[in-house]
């Protein structure tokens, strides 16, 4: 299992570009399954979803963000929501949001599907509310647009591990130079 | 790949009681791999680290929260900031880091260690920033205590799926339907 899941954590990429096949709705499910079971603070599972694969819905919520493009082309989207019910601490929701939308990315490629997150639609997450019916109790936290990627072609890049490294405290003695 | 990275998702548990084994440096810094290679809004990867395995250093960080049997008896700590001269959005920042901290809990078990998230902590988090000798440009947002497990026998649970699917617009005569 372990080399697999570093793998899937390294190789995962957004995913812009989709074919124009459908995507399940099992397969939604078990995306949003996948975000269920992150962890979140005194475990209040504190998000909520909405699935749309609908294209009058797509075409409408399209017009809501500068990628366009992308929410037209996906042939599924994942609205990934806080209930502010259900909220505690919004540092902390926040995270558990962030958790959750990474299960959600990597259950999408481990799908053999593609993802991206969105975050620029929450510019107009009034509009997006409207559209899709949902009240203000209802905090858009991202869209991942989803689907088959036409190639998984994407580059992407870190900046190297030393730079994030910002204090070391060794036991002496220890053996935590060695593997 | 995909069915283990599905099962690593689904049996990842809070790990609360370690064995006296160290931690070797090399796992640690593969945790944090994992962490960097989290998506961020704009890429920005606004992530920090402070790596303790250090005796004294640990205790002194137990005083900082209810939880210091936890923080005493794990022999690694990475304390996870944000670097506030990174960031550019709070809340894009705050998903990001819980992004990260997910792919780190993930790679953790990967490794056949077992970590648990920390966030009462936070609480103190100018005491800990103090301790490790950090400014307040780095703001402490999770303490990811980390070990060999004495035992896997922790539980979880999540409400069903449907409490969490707000709405489902689906694409009339699609195979949406269909597995």
């Amino acid at each position: 299992m372990s080399h697999s899941v570093l793998e899937a954590i390294y190789t995962r990429r957004s995913i812009r570009e989709f074919t124009n096949e459908s995507v399940t709705l099992a397969d939604l499910q078990e995306i949003i399954k996948a975000g269920i079971w992150a962890p979140s603070g005194l475990n209040n599972q504190p998000w909520r979803f909405a699935i749309v694969t609908d294209e009058e819905v797509r075409a409408k919520l399209s017009e809501t963000t500068h990628y366009s493009r992308i929410v037209l082309g996906a042939p599924a989207l994942i609205a990934v929501y806080l209930d502010r019910e259900a909220m505690y601490d919004d540092v902390k929701d926040h995270q558990a949001t962030g958790a959750c939308i990474e299960n959600m990315l990597l259950a999408t490629e481990a799908l053999g599907l593609g993802a991206v997150w969105l975050g620029q639609i929450l510019k107009n997450k009034d509009k997006v509310n409207e559209i899709l019916g949902l009240s203000s109790q209802y905090d858009l936290m991202a869209v991942l647009a989803i689907g088959h990627p036409q190639h998984r072609r994407q580059k992407s890049s870190r900046k190297g591990l030393d730079i994030f490294i910002l204090k070391t405290f060794l036991q002496e003695g220890s053996d935590v130079f060695q593997k």
